[in-house]
């Protein structure tokens, strides 16, 4: 599309929603990135930077000149010019920053200064405020007469005189009632406050428990601050779900975007921590060095029980670690949790220990080795069932990321027992070959 | 809370939001979850049943007649209606359905005509549809004259005379501006359709791509039949970025209150699939038996070659599947996504090859050991690079979902890999201890 006729590209990009021209910029290989967006000049305005993948966006942000940054972030929702101006170095803020309108600029340092992934860092502040005394019909004459006023709202926060929520009002609801109406009379006054230090994973929580559209956001004393809304919330949602699998594998942001030395650091870190716990398995296999001389089929078998036992812990741990995610768990059930876990355990150690006990006593025609290796897949299974439960649910109350930690301990206690069990029972029962 | 003192217990619950009484429920062990909800009584009502995970709904359902049933499924919307009945079994369906006003009926039985997880059963029928040549006045005043129009709506559909919808209008729109405007020139053209068949995954990837908040859904002749809003979209989202982390590990459906003996149906067939995979790495060990017999301490040692690779398979497979599911990936950019795999890999096999050469090579004072060992290392990394991005790629383009069958393969190939290169390599070195 790009080579050359530059005319025939933008003539194809230009009826595209900027989320899709985004996605285009995206799917352009790294190199000829800024060549693309050069040719599509004015195409690529505010509204694709803040549909872009972080690393895409930085990429191309990093060749243009402050002041275009601080147009571009003007012409945005304070929230998506957060999210623009958040991931830049600290002296390209400041320049950014210094070329804004004053009060653009003083909008984006406020959020600045609330922490990071905080609702302070998502809402905007262009909201729709009115006193409970207010008619629909007064509430429709101030819409019409404040052209200034955003036009993206779903919802009318009712306030009291000191500027604190005290209800919510749906849209549809004020259109569907006559103009006499108070809204104090129309308001929900159940409503979900979200504090501005609140954490964005909580705050998605909420609006997915609560099936919220959108949300007041109140400082330490209560005050109306801001707005959060539902669309910036799905982005939320689908990546705090996605994070999991990632942190799980140790594979880090795992975005395809991510420049390889990023993701080769991330990963690295990972794999060396994996290699001094396989050392730890493999010093449990040293120490029955001389069984396996005595009976080298067990070298052959050993990875299977350690194997199937490792999978049976990672079923476990999805699990809970799905389940500690959604808020599922909480003290009362975790218990509970933990020995439902045991009995899928039991259940499955069955199975398998059978099959695989009657297969290898069958094939190796050894009823001893067919018994050890069923004794220790059993074994292995409930542990494995056991520590892919407790594991993540003790990070968690030491507040640590459970999907963070646990598969390198969860993996290093299955293979440990799964060696250990089969050696130890097989020198126990003193297998000779 | 709940040993005898109902009363209390009452009070303590009915200022809660129904999402939080079906918390409750679901914190409550199965065993006294009839007797809770019997206590509560009337608090259980349809919203409740509506929010209840399925596994602790259909508990609760089973124990209820088709009459009560029917009357919770009609104070609910169609959405949510057809989510509690489209579970039950066929006979039990019948008999609500039976029991239910014509109307609703007739709703939900529409419903259930499209396939399970489309538009078709997510949608409402309730919603605003007006034709372009009406003014904004116009339309408060049919909204207001019509009280028995839903409530809940954050847009408006404009359709022509085949009511086909041809723009959408923000509540927020109709609002802030003047009575005499015509909805034709209020209204956004660019619209995102759904078709009523399109799979909710899809649906949810749109929502969330467009950031709506409610679209149109049309049937096969571009008709407007219903609309979906995001408040549905966000439990979607929130279920699919979750569930390929259970598919990963074979965890099936991964709830935690799902059935014990479900869970062990689901997972044990994945174990044993396992068992036979992990006897293709343990043929491959047996191939090598005399190699194991001459130098017991490579069977110590080859568990670490296949571990470490097969976390290194984890990662970027973990990372395929999650840019799948979100789209990032297409036919353009998959051959790109394959080799930057494979440079992370090369950069990871260097430095874990490097590090387990030289401890091996100094412990076991024998440099032609910790040279096999950092070979085979090496090799098994940039395979697990590969197959961790190419076989999910592949089953994406057969059209399997990459989260369920992968892992399976990508294990079986970093094993057997893992094994085959350290112990060939062994042999081929004439290592004899």
């Amino acid at each position: 599309v790009d080579e050359g006729d530059i005319d025939h590209a933008r003539e194809l990009v230009s009826p595209l929603h900027p989320a899709d021209i985004a996605d285009l910029l995206e799917l352009t290989p790294a190199e000829q990135r800024g060549e693309v967006a050069a040719a599509l000049g004015d195409l690529v305005g505010a509204e694709v930077l803040s549909e872009l993948n972080d690393y895409v966006r930085d990429d191309l942000i990093g060749a243009l000149a402050p002041e275009q940054v601080a147009e571009f972030a003007s012409e945005l929702d304070t929230d998506d010019a957060v999210a623009i101006i958040e991931d830049m170095e600290e002296a390209d803020q400041q320049a950014v920053l210094e070329a804004m309108e004053p009060e653009d600029r003083a909008a984006i340092e406020s959020a600045l200064s609330y922490p990071e992934e905080s609702a302070g860092r998502m809402m905007q502040r262009d909201l729709v405020a009115v006193p409970e005394h207010m008619t629909v019909g007064q509430v429709i004459d101030y819409l019409r007469d404040n052209g200034d006023l955003t036009r993206d709202f779903w919802e009318i926060f009712v306030v009291d005189e000191g500027h604190k929520p005290i209800g919510t009002c749906q849209l549809s609801w004020v259109l569907t009632c006559p103009r006499g109406i108070a809204m104090a009379d129309l308001m929900k006054r159940e409503q979900t406050l979200i504090p501005v230090d609140m954490d964005q994973e909580e705050v998605a929580l909420r609006f997915q428990k609560y099936a919220l559209i959108s949300a007041a956001v109140v400082d330490g004393s209560g005050r109306l601050v801001g707005m959060i809304t539902v669309d910036d919330i799905v982005h939320i949602i689908s990546e705090e779900a996605g994070e999991d699998i990632l942190r799980l594998s140790g594979a880090g942001e795992g975005d395809i975007n991510e420049p390889v030395m990023d993701s080769y650091r991330a990963r690295v870190r990972w794999l060396l921590t994996n290699l001094l716990t396989a050392l730890v398995a493999s010093t449990i296999i040293g120490i029955f060095e001389h069984t396996i001389e005595k009976m080298v089929a067990l070298a052959t078998l050993m990875p299977i029980v350690a194997g199937v036992g490792g999978n049976a812990g990672s079923q476990t741990m999805a699990v809970t670690v799905r389940a500690l995610a959604t808020n599922q768990i909480t003290g009362s059930n975790a218990r509970r949790t933990i020995l439902r876990e045991i009995r899928v355990a039991l259940l499955n150690g069955c199975t398998v220990a059978l099959v695989l006990g009657l297969g290898v006593g069958l094939v190796f025609h050894n009823v001893a080795l067919g018994g050890v290796i069923a004794a220790a897949m059993m074994t292995n299974i409930v542990t494995a069932g056991l520590a892919g439960a407790a594991v993540p649910l003790a990070f968690d109350r030491m507040n640590l990321d459970p999907a963070v930690a646990s598969s390198i301990f969860v993996t290093m206690i299955t293979d440990s027992m799964g060696f250990f069990a089969f050696l130890g029972l097989a020198t126990a029962a003193g297998l000779t070959g």
